[in-house]
């Protein structure tokens, strides 16, 4: 799979990129890909950025890569911003003053990075506001060597000068490869202008094992955390929380512990997710509660002050104002209306091995514990389902359902068992 | 709501700060509170600490809020300790040592702190063990800021000085504000000897954003991890061991990968809490064992032994010692004798959508998996309730109870359901 | 309980220790216990290594512990070599660097760590090569307390020589002990080269309080999460899966975040394991689903494609290619057949109080929701069992069967219920 499909916080890689850039106010991007080219083109389609696909069959160096999309540049923008399509904590802040140095006359505009560790970068060497060089590590001098300013990669260049100096870029290198660093040179042989703007490191970061996957994860839910505590979201741990990318939680919740947000979470302001959830496509209203050990799958949407409590799964139902879901429960295909009660382990049996139905209670129902309602099925408003059903049938308003075994008590015979299987214990233990 | 009510291990920050003053042998509490006056008042109010609460109207300064107490420090204590609602991290320790200071003949003892950026804090400026002053940012020179030394804004005071000191203070300055910090120079000024104590830094952690927050949650929580630890606690991963300032382990417990205590846990040396578990108001005896995925909840006693396993859930319940509620229980409002058994999926059903009820399990018995016991229900010791049964009377000692459907078989229905399915899957295909 | 059985990755500290000496190639054990010896021997038989036990009635200093085993160093080895139980983060390579330099000519190879904070170890002093002496912070100048670069306390002696230099140690000194170190200096007055090879800190830390063995610990899980994500398993939150000594997890499997293993797991490649899982003794093919939230317990294998949900424990159970159990289920000593389908609820009743007894679920059967399958029976393949259903006799090949109370209706009774609760509640206000 391409490195760029990889997801952070539940989607690709290159998604992230494309926003950052769609927010820098782009909105035309020439997609450069390799293998899988046509995913990539998918994952990239985000918002209303136009993609334009170019495949890049032979890599030859980023000089040569940024030349597939000619055609694209050839089309005469203001600007043209260069980025990697591995870099998923990059914002468009970056993008902004790089393009504002083009637009303030700069024809060059390369994006750094300060770093306590440059060993192995390309240094920036800068002088007067200019950028004279970028200085591979093995060219470096000693004094060249200490720079900590570094080349990111990224960069922007004068939409109507680009063709003629990337045209310019040659391969005659060790590697024999076209670099998009060579620019720095050609333009100021040139007589441009050539700058370096500076971005924060973490936004630079770039990902090539799944190690370093993984740290990328970490900085970006570390990132959606702080900004949603800054506009108001508590956390206890949010070191334990995990975001998925389109997570929206309003101010004024509570998030516990452990809680792992899938795609499509929405959490209104006052509603309070407790320890161990697991939350994805779901809608949880103002002063609704969900958890301990609670999941809610896609389609779930809970009322205002809805309850859906520990090892309760809820997929694709509606859970009214004020009803309750409290303990061990499936709810699927269903509509729950008001303040109605779910006693504990109710299970709806949504699914007859080739179709799902649904199931409908009504406001102020009382289902008892253990009932198995089979859909299709509906219960009234005010009914009450006697602990233990297996409910078959419609029950109407205000009716009580039963269905379930009478039971038969006879007395004395769990001596007997017990007494029998002692004997027959105390029989092998003879015998062996 | 105001910042000290905001909760820290489970309680408001500012019972956490009350604590500390407790410790440090303060008894009399003077509470200068803004808005929720009320509410931070009751917070307030731990162990036999006696609060008093002055409303701090106008917010004019430091030095204008400790003199809104005015009648307070006019009673006459030896020394007056001020501390601020948001830094629950602190302990006795530095109020004791700057306590100390005053009972030795200093009239005023600044709480200080090391750190290693120092910027924007005043910087106290010690000679000859005397405080010559607390230098603030703007008015310190280059070598002045170099001192790593900084003021907390904690402060003890000469008792019987306090109130003519706090009344020279004056709002000569650019905010027009009362300075606490100003007692330096004014007591200096009257010949008074005023010292600095030190205190860790981590101790003086204020909290003025939810992140803040956040980042004194995990401070505290890894505080009592620790204490816990060198107490003799076995933690795997501390760091998702979550802890309520009241949650009392012993030692020799073993606690494994991602527990989540609310208040009022108490878990008696010998237990075990497997990973994934959700513990509030609950007693667990010596040799239980928890989890993985259990949730106890308040009034949850584990006698010695006992076992409540993955996802179950146990509320106001005794367990027996011996008894097992092993797999997807719910029990509720129950006692259980020792030794029993509950089967998997068995539930008790407490509730009829008006009143709670009591199950009472004896000794010995065994509960078929599947089980819904009705409550009021008693089932006597040594009995057994078949599985899948519901149980709505009591069921003697030693008698076997059953309470469901007899099986009914429909020999080869299943293929003849699973053909018309097929065919009018075929049918739609067919039609479409 | 002796130090060296603390577990570190679910098993004992000194078994790890062991292992690096195997694989350092060392095939002879001479183990030096103290108390717990029996247990400290079992636990140190790991793989084809030969642990001969010594037993040190008083500790009298590490050269005393090592002259225990005199018995075996006798035997004439090649090289002998030391290190402690406690140090579970050892790898083969530090004692492959010692026995290397024993090979090739130095008679004693101290093994060293460089760290940032050597204030109390035994500084390396090394000139040309050689060790000229270990210098103990006491005794240190303020030059040699600069040396960064300490003792382990592990080294590696030339076998034939071991016992001579050993004997020569005396217990001449404050404490009244025999130090191990003292080897430095009685092997070069003897003439013999020593030196010293280095080993990462992190390799040498050692472990005296349960703080301490939760940092271990810590390490120890970054290290294995680390070696699994660079052979290609993916972990969105790699600090929050833990995993065990023997944890197989093949490439192309992505663990989600908060997963716990315990001993015997192994995950197949292409498997996922979502969030809140806990899996131990047990198997999950290729394309299987786990969690969130699901138990996998001891016997627990999964077929290809298999799925096991939300709040299920599977326990010595076969669960067939494309079969799934979805939601809050048991399943307990069974069988489960390919693309059979576990209905919501159901709960193999396999446990009579007494013995377990086995469940069959044939092919492509289908279980309705909150069924209970009272064991031992056998579902047929192909057959269908109705929701609610207890069943307790064999289901014949492409059967339906069903085993449930039939339902009865009282219409407006829950109307009535309501009115008299409420009644009695208007009762008791009226007269409270």
């Amino acid at each position: 799979m391409s490195k760029v499909l990889h997801p952070v916080g539940g989607r690709p890689m290159i998604a992230h990129v494309i926003d950052a850039v769609r927010r820098a106010g782009i909105a035309d991007v020439a997609l450069i890909t390799g293998r899988d080219a046509e995913k990539v083109t998918d994952a990239a389609r985000i918002g209303d950025v136009t993609i334009t696909p170019f495949f890049q069959s032979e890599r030859k160096g980023t000089g040569h890569a940024v030349l597939m999309a000619r055609e694209a540049i050839a089309q005469g923008y203001d600007d043209i911003v260069v980025v990697n399509g591995d870099g998923p904590l990059l914002t468009e802040a970056p993008l902004l003053k790089a393009r504002a140095q083009i637009a303030e006359g700069a024809d060059v505009a390369v994006i750094g990075f300060h770093t306590a560790n440059p060993f192995g970068y390309g240094r920036l060497l800068v002088q007067d506001g200019e950028l004279l060089a970028i200085r591979e590590e093995k060219d470096a001098t000693d004094e060249e060597r200490k720079v900590n300013w570094c080349n990111s990669g990224l960069i922007a260049i004068n939409g109507g000068k680009a063709l003629s100096f990337l045209d310019r870029i040659t391969n005659n290198n060790a590697k024999g490869e076209y670099y998009l660093t060579d620019l720095v040179e050609i333009a100021r042989s040139l007589g441009s202008r050539v700058v370096a703007v500076d971005a924060p490191e973490e936004e630079m970061t770039g990902c090539n094992t799944r190690a370093e996957l993984a740290v990328i994860e970490r900085l970006w839910q570390q990132r959606r955390r702080n900004e949603l505590m800054l506009s108001g979201v508590s956390m206890i741990a949010p070191e334990t929380v995990f975001l998925c990318h389109d997570t929206v939680i309003e101010p004024d919740v509570l998030i516990e512990p452990n809680v792992v947000f899938g795609p499509g979470a929405v959490i209104e302001s006052g509603a309070v997710i407790h320890a161990f959830s697991h939350i994805e496509g779901a809608r949880v209203a103002s002063g609704a509660a969900v958890g301990p050990f609670a999941r809610l799958r896609p389609g779930a949407n809970l009322g205002r002050n809805a309850k859906v409590g520990n090892f309760c799964e809820v997929k694709k139902a509606e859970i009214g104002e004020g009803a309750k879901v409290n303990h061990l429960t499936y709810i699927g295909d269903a509509f729950i209306g008001a303040h109605a009660n779910i006693g504990a382990g109710t299970i709806t049996c949504n699914y007859d091995g080739y179709n799902k139905f649904e199931t409908r209670i009504g406001a102020n129902a009382f289902i008892g514990s253990n009932s198995s309602l089979v859909a299709p099925v509906t219960i009234g408003d005010g009914a009450l389902v006697g602990s233990g059903s297996v409910i078959t049938a419609d029950v109407p308003d205000d009716a009580l359902a039963l269905g379930r075994g009478r039971q038969e008590v006879k007395p004395g015979r769990a001596r007997e068992i017990r007494e029998r299987n002692a004997a027959i214990k105390a029989a092998k233990k003879k015998n062996s």
